[in-house]
C-alpha cells in the first residue's frame, strides 16, 4: 500500500456520517434540468458545490453558459469549475461529473420520498441523483476533506468540471470543454469521469469504451391528408404498408443487421481480445435479471458482452404519424416516419455508415413499386469511444481497486453512449478514464435510485487512492 | 311523372328559404356526442326535431337509452321516434339519420365559424353537421311540411328513428333497433337511410353493398420494461423487431393481401358485374382529387372501383407502444402492439377471416425463431352488407332520381362501413336502401363541412318523389 493511504481510509471510515449527510443535503435539492420550474434549485446546488469547495480551500469559479436555447427566458445553469492544488511537480487530474438530476415525484411509484436520502438497513441510500451523480460528484470533495483532516499530502493537483445540464444534453458544454482545453483545463495530465456504473454488484470494473451511435428517420409519404381506410383502402398506395416493409430489412429478429457492408466496417476480433471476454465477472443470470426475462439472443456471456460492446446493433425505436393510442382507429396516414439507431463501434466512421443506410433503404424503398415518397435521413450521431487501458490512468485506477476491493478490476466498455467523454478526449488530447462508483442495480433515471453505503464510502477511498497511485504511476504514453 | 308531384316540387322550391333557415336553427346547437361538456346540446338537438315534428302532426317519442356505459354519469341521448300516417293501405317507410354531429373549433381551420350556417355565393352551406347528418335528417321534415302546404296526400306512412350518437359508436342503437323491430318497426315495409354520399359531385347515386371490417391487435412482449438500446441492443431479442417483421407479411405495396387462402373467400366477378364498373361516373382525376396526390394503384377507373366495393384490403394502421413522438429517443419498447384491419367483402364469414389471420401470424412469427412472445385477437368486426338493387325500394329511389335530376342514378357500394345498415336488415328482415343527400366534396367529419343548396333543395324533392314512386311501385320481393 502506499504509505499515505492508510490514515486516509482510516479517515473516510471515520467521517462516513459527514459524508453521508453531505449527500442528504445534495439530494435535498431538486436540482431537475429538464423542468424550468426547478431551474432555480439547479443554480442552488451549484452554489452548494461552490461554497463546499471553497469551504475546503478550493479555488472556485461558477462559468455561466448563456440563455438556454430554445428556452430563451431560462439561464443555462453554471459549470462549477474548481481547482486544488497547483504543484508543477504533481500531475494534474481533470474529473468531470454533474450535479443536475433526472425527474422524480413519489407518485411515479417511489418507496421513499425522492429527493430526501432515506438509508435502509441494507445500507441502500435512496433519493435522486444519490448515485447519478451526486454520489460520485460529492465524492472528490470527501476525498479533499479526508485528506485535510488526515493530514495527508493531497498527491496530485485536482480540477473539477461540475455541469448541471447533463440529464438534458448537456447543452453548452462541448464548446466550453474545447475553450477551456487552452485555459482552465491546460494543465490536465488525464481525465476522469465518474458517472457510469459496474457491470453487476460485486465487481468495480474500469471502462474504457463507449458505442457511438447514429439516429435515423425514414419517412415515407403518399396523400396529402390521413385517409378513410374503407374508401381508400386497396386502391391507394398506403405509407405505413412500405413504412413497415422497409424497416423490416434493416435487421433480423437475431439482431444481424441486413444493411449490406455495415459489418465489414467492424473492426475483426483478434484472439486476444476474445480471452478479454471469459474472465469478466459477469452471467447470463445477470443478463436475465436486468431484462426481467430470459429472451436474450446469445447462449453465452461472452457472445452477449461482445454484441454489447464490440459489435454495431440496429434498433427500431418506433414511428411517428401512425395511429399510436390504445383502441381502434381505422386511419390511413398520410406520412410516416420511423426511428432507429445503429449503435456504432471501431472502425465505423459515420459518414461511411450513412451512406450505407442511405442507399440501402432507397435500394429496399424501389423494390417495392410504389408510387408514395421515401426520405431518409440522420436526427444525430455520436461517434464510438475506445482508449487504451494500458495508459498509466487505467494502471492507476487498477491499482487502486486492488487496493480498496481486493480484486483486480473488469475491464469493460459500454454499449451506450457518454458524448462527453470523446469530447474530453479529443479537446484535452489526454486518456480518459471512466470510473464508476455505483453499480449495475443502483436505477438510474428510474425511481427508487439508489446508492449503496459500501459503494459510496469504498468509493471514496477509490477516488483517493486511484490519485496517489496516479501520482506514483510512470508515464506510459 | 306521379301527378302529385309537381305541387309538391313547386312548394319545395317556394319554402326553400325556409327550410335553409331551419337547417340554420339545427347547425346553432352544437349537439357534439363526443364530448360530454355537450351533452346538453344533444338532447337540446332531440327537443328541437321533436317540437319541429310535432308542429307537423307526427306522433312523437323521445325513447331513452339509458346511462353511456364506461360514463355513468351521463344519460345517453333519446331516440327520436316519429310516425307521420297511419293508413294500413298505404305502404310504411322507416327512415333513419342521426342528429348528432362530429366535434368542431374555428381554431381547427374553419374559413366560417362551424356552428353558424354560412352560405356563400356559390350557394355552398358550410357548418358542422348542414351535410352529416341534420340537412338529411331535416329533409324528411320538410318533405312533410312541403305536402301540407301544397295540399298533396302523403303517400305513405313514414316512420323516423333519429338517433343521438352515431359520431360516437351508436352506443345502444342495436339493441333498440332489435327490440323495436316487433314494436315500433313492426309495419315497415322497407327502411331508407340517408347518411351517405354521392361518389362525385354532380351524379347521384344508389348505394347497395358497403364492406365489413374486421379490426386486428398483435402485439409482441419480451422484456420486463423499456430497455436501454445502447446497453441490450444486440443482445436481447426486440420486440419491435419482430412485430415490424410480422406486419410486412401481411399485406404488400399493391395491396395484395399476402394472408393465404383470405382470396379464396372471395366471391369471384361475374361478366354481367364487371360491365357494371365501366358506366359509373367517376374517373382517375377523381381518386387524385381525393387523394390530393397520384399514389392510387391501379390504372383504371374500374379497377379502382372493385378494388373499394367488392375486393378487400388491408391497412396498417400504427403501433401501440413504440416510441411514436417526434424527436430522438432510443428506446427498445417492451411491448408493441400493431393495429391493423381487413376490410371485408362477401363471402367472407369473420370467423373464417379470423382464423387464416391468426394462423398466418402466428406461423410468421415462429419462422422468426424470436424468444419474445407473440399474441394476436380481434378487437371488433362489422359484417358487410350487400343488398338487392332490384327490390321495389330501390326501383323506386331510381325513379324519383330520374324524375328529379333528369339522369339514371349510379348503382354503388360502398369500401367503409355503416353498421347500423346491416342492423336495420337483420331485425326488420325488410330491404334497405341508402339514399344519400349530400356529395363527395362535402368535407363531413372534416374542417368547412358544407351541403350544397342544390343537394339539399333538390335533395328534398328528391326524399318526396322517392315516397310517391314508393307508393305505386309493384312489389318485388
Amino acid at each position: 500500500m502506499a504509505p499515505q493511504l492508510e490514515p486516509f481510509f482510516k479517515q473516510v471510515d471515520d467521517l462516513s456520517g459527514s459524508f453521508i449527510n453531505r449527500l442528504r443535503k445534495a439530494v435535498a435539492i431538486p436540482s431537475i434540468s429538464a423542468q424550468d420550474e426547478n431551474r432555480n434549485d439547479v443554480f442552488k446546488m451549484a452554489d452548494f458545490l461552490a461554497s463546499e469547495l471553497k469551504a475546503l480551500g478550493a479555488e472556485v469559479l461558477q462559468r455561466p453558459l448563456g440563455k438556454q436555447p430554445g428556452k430563451e427566458h431560462l439561464d443555462l445553469p453554471p459549470v462549477v469549475l474548481a481547482r486544488y492544488g497547483n504543484d508543477r511537480d504533481k500531475r494534474t487530474i481533470l474529473v468531470y461529473g454533474h450535479y443536475d438530476v433526472q425527474p422524480a415525484l413519489k407518485e411515479d411509484g417511489w418507496a421513499t420520498e425522492p429527493f430526501e436520502l432515506t438509508v435502509d438497513n441494507k445500507g441502500r441510500m435512496f433519493g435522486r441523483g444519490s448515485t447519478d451523480d451526486k454520489g460520485p460528484v460529492l465524492g472528490w470533495l470527501n476525498v479533499i476533506e479526508a485528506h485535510k483532516k488526515a493530514g495527508v499530502d493531497f498527491p496530485v493537483n485536482l480540477l473539477c468540471c461540475f455541469e448541471g445540464m447533463e440529464e438534458y444534453g448537456s447543452e453548452g458544454l462541448e464548446e466550453f470543454i474545447y475553450s477551456e482545453s487552452k485555459g482552465f483545463f491546460k494543465d490536465a495530465d488525464a481525465v476522469c469521469i465518474s458517472d457510469n456504473y459496474w457491470l453487476g454488484t460485486e465487481k468495480p470494473c474500469l471502462t474504457y469504451g463507449l458505442r457511438g451511435c447514429n439516429y435515423y428517420s425514414v419517412s415515407v409519404s403518399g396523400p396529402a391528408q390521413d385517409l378513410h381506410s374503407g374508401v381508400f383502402g386497396g386502391s391507394a398506395h398506403e405509407p405505413m404498408t412500405d413504412l413497415v416493409n422497409v424497416l423490416s430489412k434493416l435487421v433480423d429478429p437475431q439482431g444481424n443487421i441486413l444493411i449490406p457492408g455495415i459489418n465489414d466496417l467492424v473492426e475483426p476480433v483478434t484472439e486476444e481480445e476474445k480471452s478479454l471476454y471469459t474472465g469478466i465477472s459477469y452471467t447470463m443470470e445477470n443478463l436475465h435479471e436486468s431484462l426481467g426475462s430470459e429472451t436474450g439472443i446469445h447462449p453465452t456471456k461472452e457472445r452477449t458482452l461482445m454484441a454489447r460492446w464490440r459489435y454495431p446493433s440496429l434498433s427500431i425505436h418506433g414511428i411517428e404519424g401512425a395511429y399510436s393510442a390504445p383502441g381502434a382507429k381505422t386511419v390511413i396516414p398520410a406520412k410516416v416516419t420511423g426511428k432507429f439507431s445503429i449503435r456504432t463501434v471501431p472502425n465505423m466512421e459515420s459518414s461511411d455508415v450513412n451512406k450505407l443506410v442511405f442507399d440501402h433503404i432507397k435500394s429496399e424503398f424501389s423494390k417495392l413499386d410504389s408510387k408514395n415518397t421515401l426520405d431518409v435521413w440522420l436526427q444525430h450521431d455520436g461517434k464510438w469511444w475506445v482508449a487504451s487501458p494500458k495508459h498509466w490512468n487505467f494502471a492507476a485506477a487498477s491499482k487502486a481497486v486492488k487496493q480498496v476491493f481486493g480484486v483486480e478490476p473488469d475491464m469493460t466498455r459500454e454499449g451506450g453512449s457518454i458524448p462527453i467523454t470523446l469530447t474530453f478526449e479529443e479537446a484535452t488530447g489526454k486518456n480518459v478514464l471512466l470510473l464508476p462508483m455505483g453499480s449495475s442495480t443502483d436505477a438510474a433515471h428510474s425511481i427508487n435510485e439508489k446508492l449503496d453505503k459500501r459503494n459510496y464510502i469504498e468509493g471514496i477511498k477509490l477516488l483517493g487512492a486511484y490519485l496517489h497511485y496516479v501520482a506514483e504511476e510512470p508515464a506510459t504514453a
